[in-house]
């Protein structure tokens, strides 16, 4: 028999490549887009950190606010080092692995593991802390959606959810627009009130002239002893250290930049962190300077007007919203727009969860630690499950904590640190395992800086993870250890289970033996085009038996059918099986294990015709019975089933939906630079 | 190449049937079993028939009463003609398919649909009417249900949903033991009061005292015309016509008799007739005797006792109730045998429509009407699907008619009437054809005979449905008769979409030609036993071309490939397709059509190595992609595909699995003779 040659394989290895790099060029982001890209997250923090370091420090009283821009520095301190550690990790893990790889390069299996589980837990809470927080700016901006913050960010998760199902052509603009919009407000908004500061006439914001009992089990900030006033700061900075979330982002997102791809990776990743320091700091230092109070939402009662309690449905609107309505108090576009592109970021970056789960779902996939399905870019199905469970989750989370950011947040740092501290001590062994063969000086030099750079960002990172467990863990960072121990031990069982097939499957040369005769049976219902098509393919590849088989369903059908078999002159013989109880199935499955049986060496070869119909409900009217059939003889030892469709017309109609769903956008595709066009097939 | 001789499907053939006679012998019902499997639905009606003869007749106040008797009477000359007339049917139609089959013979397609939806409208209403009547006696018998009928019914009706999915081995004594205490309870209770009433001291019913104001729509007895007294008394008989719903189910369940079948079928039916109409007489009378007062459930303020409006919370116990109550006032265990039987037996009337549902759609699945999924007894998820459908729309009829029976019994009636008047309409056209050709004097007195009988049953089942028309369009029927030209109109679609495919599929000549050549393509993924067992069946089949084709997921695994490729020294060339968005399926799918483009005359064989695991949530983990390869294959013209399944040890648990289903019983298996052993395979 001809065999193509080896020609073939290279002309088609250089056309798929050739394919492949013209249509990607297009695509790929310049760092101007790819800024926004992968800032929303991070950037979008900076409308719930310095919140949540007011409503730590308030559990000492309002003097406690002197504190508040030195946490905001020491955040920004952490950001800047842990910053400096990424700009490593992209120079070093360019394919966009980011802190998984990082650990499991370097550290093995168990660590990336929990790396991949801690980063699973935290698309959930970025899905639930930035629609919480965003429902509350709307609440802030629209009187009537207070008191429904859940509801309305039930439903915003829901639409997210339905928007990523059905799949949305993500393009560099919709991030560019309001990131920068966002950007513009925040810093314009801070620029303007440090102005109006320096000119001596920056307003108060409404709560300035609210007076904060300190919480009874704290005391006032005078009255703390050293260790407990270090306590409550040391609360302040981790939640503050919210704000650092989502930096990680770039890291995985490296493909998708134009080249050099990791300096411009690290430069978008300095710009990155410039402005979310910028941000953080101007908005806690405009914020102690107007004045601002801000408590917990269920601390009211601590509240004080002249003296007196707030009364009944007093409404804290969010700090910035706060900052925003005082600077702009002669300007009151400026405080919707402010609120607006907050929102707005807020939402993109509940977004960003939904496009990272799959790219990190197929990462997992291709080692063996998720569903072998969600790394193919194909499977829709597999797809909307973690979309739907990441939508789910994040709703279960969102009901249950009211969808009250505070509360989120106490479990959302703790995974965030986790693999920020399991990458930093990845790369420190990265460089020292490339130093242990380094011989150049220079390259040495820089490989020691590296180090340098990633051993501070871990000392930074790993104080941090401690004071978080240490004032969080009762809060609710319990729930996120639980959770991430669950997907843990989840992630090794789905491995081990693959590793044990791929054992049971492992080839050995008596699996090359060929069967000795193929014994080929053609399944018949009806004479028509279908069965006459299967008869010809079967009669194609000379089988050493050939036969046709029908179920009998009755007397006279069974003898109708062997009539038209003579009169057609159909030259393979037709054989009956009789079933008692009406059933297709089972005799057909007994009689190939019977030929089988009588010849151990060889293999039955079982055609079905089918008829291939377009419409849902008409492939609801149809085989069903081949699509049991076929699922029965795969549990036959020495069977093989092979399926021969006819095309119904109607068939066109799913073809072109295939091509639909072919060129259907998937999320997280932007970001890994698979972006395309559609084209004619 | 040798092919097996014609010998081998003789003795297939009678193999095959001394299986199915000796299995089944042991299984048929003799007349003792038959009479309480198919009696449950036909007797049950007692339970509530005479409750609404009282209902319809007290709209004149309770003089009208003095016809409840006469009404009775008249139900049970019905009941006799229509007995009669089945006696008829299930001598000339022994094969179970009833009146669908009577009606399709006899009047052609559309009367055959025609009662069919009727039979399936029917269905729903015999889940319905039951069990809310079955909530009445439970309420009656234990007062907390009071008040929460509809909610108790949508309980039993799940229930009764879940046992049926399950599959419930049904056998002869889970019938007979409450059908036979049913018989006793009833006759035994109006044998005792009618004792009592000759003794003269019957004791009066708990309502005796009541006094009921006539409608003012109606007025009462004495003031009304000729005209509208009739009107009235043909609601009443309309009414009482529910006792005759059931009847027809031994003309279904003929081939699950002993033989004679016919013969023990009509004995049987003729019992069936003379205890329904004893105890339908019975009752009537006794309630009338013993003074009860009985209106709608929502005409409560018609009632006066001591001329005085009753108070709030009047409880109105069912007929029987009432009756059981006071025949057995000193002697409680009675009365509640009665109950408790009675409810049993309406529980087991619904269970028969759980049974009967099934079987007509598999009758009507054989003729096209259904999708043919529903005609062969493996396929357990279309029977699921009939299962729920019937359960959820009869739940909706009960919430919608909060389970008061006299409200659903509007709709019940003229669904069973349009299918005995169309069935006697069919017998009488069959009569009519065999006498055209029979010669034999003695035979065509008979056929005269039994044509006579017939007409005469059509002639009263007419009137009645005429009665029941006008009498009940308006109080719900109309919905039944939409319902029904709803399932007509699906049935007639379904089977014309059949036909077109039929139509397009019919055999020619051309469809016989053979493939030129075979070009047999093995995908690999990994080389491991199913890769190879593969590629050792496709060179078993000896294809014109073979080679193996991978697509490529990277540069790395790819070259790994093909060394070990080269390693093992496989005679077969390996060619690489590059996928640029990573997509498994698509370079395949292309290939494959390219394949065949190349040479339109040949076919392009895919063979697929599957490995084959057993728990639910490893099929989640594996084949997948080969799953969806498969289904787009197929719409891949000139393309056969071949699975070649690998079984793991894990396989062995999803056999024995499908070995338990297909040993688990499915509805109507007892009625259609369909009972086995559990085998050996």
């Amino acid at each position: 028999m001809p065999l193509v040659s080896v020609g073939d394989v290279s002309k088609r290895i250089l056309l798929g490549r050739k394919l492949r790099s013209s249509q990607l060029g297009e695509t790929l982001l310049p760092k101007r887009i790819a800024l926004p890209v992968f800032a929303s997250d991070a950037l979008s923090s900076v409308a719930y950190a310095p919140d949540e370091i007011f409503i730590m420090l308030s559990l000492a009283g309002a003097s406690a606010y002197v504190w508040s821009w030195k946490i905001a520095i020491a955040v920004a301190l952490v950001m800047a080092a842990v910053i400096a550690s990424y700009r490593q990790t992209v120079h070093a893990y360019p394919s966009g692995g980011g802190d998984y790889e990082v650990a499991t390069v370097n550290l093995g299996k168990t660590a990336g593991t929990t790396v991949a589980s801690a980063l699973l837990v935290d698309y959930v809470l970025t899905v639930a802390v930035s629609i919480s927080s965003g429902a509350q700016y709307a609440a802030g901006a629209i009187p009537a959606l207070n008191g429904h913050e859940a509801t309305f960010a039930t439903v915003l998760v829901l639409l997210l959810m339905a928007v990523n199902l059905r799949g949305i052509r993500e393009s560099g603009s919709v991030f560019a627009i309001p990131t920068y919009a966002f950007m513009v407000a925040i810093l314009g908004m801070c620029g303007y009130g440090l102005l109006r500061l320096a000119a001596g006439d920056l307003p108060r914001v409404e709560s300035a002239d609210l007076e904060i009992l300190p919480d009874p089990g704290v005391g006032s900030e005078q009255s703390l002893t050293t260790f407990a006033l270090l306590f409550l700061l040391a609360r302040a900075f981790s939640s503050g250290c919210a704000a650092l979330t989502g930096v990680e982002a770039i890291s995985n997102g490296v493909p998708a930049f134009r080249k050099p791809k990791s300096r411009n990776a690290a430069t978008t990743l300095l710009l990155l962190g410039l402005i979310a320091v910028s941000m953080m700091v101007s908005v806690t230092v405009l914020a102690k300077e107007m004045g601002l109070r801000f408590v917990d939402p269920r601390d009211f009662d601590r509240l004080r007007l002249d003296g007196q309690p707030l009364p009944e449905g007093y409404e804290q609107h969010p700090v910035i919203s706060q900052i925003a309505e005082a600077v702009f108090n002669d300007f009151s576009p400026g405080f919707y727009f402010v609120i607006t592109v907050t929102g707005v970021i807020l939402v993109l970056a509940a977004n960003t969860a939904f496009n990272g789960f799959p790219v990190l779902g197929s990462i997992l996939a291709k080692d063996g630690f998720a569903p072998r399905a969600l790394g193919s870019r194909g499977d829709r199905l597999a797809y909307s499950n973690g979309i739907v469970f990441l939508a789910v989750m994040a709703i279960v989370l969102i009901v249950i904590f009211d969808a009250e950011p505070t509360r989120l947040i106490q479990l959302y740092i703790v995974g965030v640190f986790v693999s920020f501290n399991l990458s930093q001590l990845g790369m420190i062994r990265h460089w020292t395992r490339l130093l242990r063969t380094e011989k150049d000086p220079a390259a040495r030099r820089r490989m020691f800086r590296s180090r340098v750079i990633n051993t501070v960002g871990l000392s930074f990172t790993a104080v941090v993870l401690v004071i978080v467990l240490i004032t969080k863990f009762l809060a609710g960072a319990w729930i996120t250890i639980l959770a991430m121990v669950f997907f843990f031990a989840l992630m090794r069982g789905i491995r081990r289970h693959y590793d044990n097939v791929a054992e049971e499957l492992a080839a050995e040369d008596e699996d090359r033996v060929m069967p000795t005769r193929v014994h080929a049976i053609v399944l018949v219902s009806k004479i028509h085009k279908p069965t006459l098509r299967a008869l010809a393919f079967a009669k194609a590849t000379r089988p050493n038996v050939l036969e046709a088989v029908t179920v009998s369903s009755g007397p006279e059908d069974t003898s109708r059918l062997l009539d038209e078999w003579d009169r057609r002159g159909l030259d393979v013989p037709l054989k009956v099986l009789f079933s008692p109880y009406r059933e297709l199935l089972r005799p057909i499955v007994e009689y190939a294990a019977e030929i089988r049986r009588a010849n151990p060496r060889g293999v039955v070869a079982v055609y079905i015709p089918e008829y291939v119909v377009g419409r849902w409900w008409e492939q609801l009217l149809h085989n069903q019975t081949a699509l049991r059939l076929k699922g029965k003889l795969l549990f036959t030892p020495g069977v093989m089933v092979i399926s021969v469709p006819y095309q119904l017309r109607s068939s066109e109609i799913a073809r072109e939906r295939e091509l639909r769903e072919d060129f259907r956008p998937r999320p997280g595709d932007l970001r890994r630079g698979d972006v395309r066009k559609r084209a004619k097939r």
